[in-house]
């Protein structure tokens, strides 16, 4: 990546995270539209920064999409719709960091929800933005003519959450925990794990910016194979981190699961091996994408980003 | 009501149960379908018996308005839908009785699912109902032409359980627990509390019933009169099960309001004045329906079955 290209991605990013971040912001609950511990909670978790990076594969994929099918949804109800993404996401991270869960006391740089609201308001902070992930997917973009569409992003999402979905990883995560990983099958449990876990929310947020762009079954399928790569590569990407990083550049507890023994890339194929299970994860993305690459350079510039990052 | 009349709604109560079990059977996920003990947890709580009384509310108003306006949906599809409820409000009892929450251990007359089947597997159990809820609501009944009613209805359950709902009442509730009930305004916090924790939903199955047969929206209000005077009868008869029912006939641990110093009706009117408040939203639900009462009998049989039933 040249530094030029470097510079306009970082700006890209920042340009989409404060349309994002203000979407938040007006859509989130204040004390006189809840109970105002639990609008407190939702706030503090989700207000607590991030790259907001599911979101913004919302926009940047509505982008490339629209600009081939001629097609766009007004950019504010589509922004708000997006955000609907990190709603969900952090619902999946509070609950995930429950003393029943993981029992993580730190995330995004800061005491984790529980420790700062109780468990009580932090477990219905993270039923309430669930919710309220769906009520912006049902609602925006607002019309008739929209309507199918906000039917098929709310079950795409839906499925992508649920039992076959994150929640189903987070599951085989946890009946992984603690077993040893000797069996034979360790890198399709792993790849399963991370495939559901991350991943089908990642591959979630990108079909939807195929859906609000009226992409036709074609474009759909190419958006759903890059948004599978850059989920994988963003996963391997995190289990890295886990090793190397610092707890302030990662914002939450490192080296967390090598001591849950939980099942990772570096567990199973150690440093080198997952850092050539990333490249070869990263050229999947640009391959998918190949059809499209007159339109999509932006799509190469934020996987090698999501492969490539910091924290 | 007659004895013949007791024993016509005794029937369609059964009959339509016996559907919505059906349903429930087909749409939760198998072991192939999720990871096996996350299933056993899904499974576990929604075939543990109820009323199923959400479900037959959308079946009941369905029938009723249909027969007003012409329009009805695939009864197979509807009850798949209409299912949506009992997951979702299944959902809520599970995080509702974990031990950061209410801390229950008796459930519809067996453990909780906590306690059968682990803290971390009942809160993803709850997790995973509420986004199979959605994914049924905007899925069924399928077809474009369906797309608005879909999305319609997603939007209102969304909107029925979230911050300004269920789980916003949920909140209110345990804001109270334990505060003593003395001061002023403790009837306005009762009713705010009841109208969302129980209300809501309840409000949102009679709801869907106006949606799925296309009500206007004269109709629609209607519905949502009765189905909040029906919401709050519900909670009060409830409120006054928790003093005077056995453990077997109410399937939970009774006497836990008194226990843990709730807010509800006996608490604060006494015995005799709920029983009063009791009526008077049962005259409240016959009053909604007056404009449509030749169509409406099982309407008024439907909400002197949930004023006074024995659990």
């Amino acid at each position: 990546m040249t530094t030029e290209t470097a510079v306009d991605l970082k700006r890209y990013l920042a340009e989409r995270r404060d349309e994002v971040e203000a979407a938040l912001r007006r859509v989130l609950p204040g004390e006189s539209e809840a109970p105002a511990p639990l609008s407190a909670a939702m706030r503090y978790s989700v207000l607590a920064g991030g790259k907001r990076l599911r979101p913004i594969l919302v926009l940047a994929l509505h982008e490339v999409c629209s600009s081939l099918t001629g097609a766009a949804a007004d950019r504010r109800e589509l922004v708000e719709a997006a955000a609907s993404l990190e709603l969900i996401h952090t619902y999946s991270l509070i609950h995930d960091d429950l003393p029943a869960m993981d029992n993580d006391s730190l995330r995004r740089g800061k005491p984790t929800c529980h420790v700062v609201h109780g468990e009580a308001m932090a477990l219905l902070a993270g039923d309430t933005l669930q919710s309220l992930g769906f009520e912006l997917l049902s609602s925006r973009p607002p019309g008739g003519a929209w309507a199918a569409r906000r039917a098929d992003a709310v079950l795409t999402v839906a499925r992508a959450i649920g039992h076959a979905g994150m929640a189903g990883g987070q599951a085989f995560d946890l009946m992984e925990t603690g077993h040893g990983h000797e069996t034979a099958d360790s890198v399709a449990r792993l790849r399963r794990i991370h495939a559901l876990k991350t991943g089908a929310l990642l591959r979630a947020s990108a079909e939807l910016g195929a859906i609000y762009a009226g992409a036709d079954p074609d474009l759909r399928e190419i958006v759903v194979r890059y948004g599978n790569a850059l989920g994988l590569l963003f996963q391997i990407a995190d289990d890295l981190l886990d090793v190397t990083a610092t707890p302030e550049a990662l914002g939450k507890t490192p080296g967390k699961d090598s001591v849950q023994d939980k099942l990772t890339y570096p567990a199973v194929f150690g440093m080198d091996g997952a850092k050539r299970e990333l490249e070869r994860a990263l050229g999947e993305a640009r391959e998918a994408i190949a059809p499209i690459a007159g339109r999509a350079q932006i799509l190469v510039a934020l996987a090698g980003f999501a492969a490539h990052r910091s924290s």
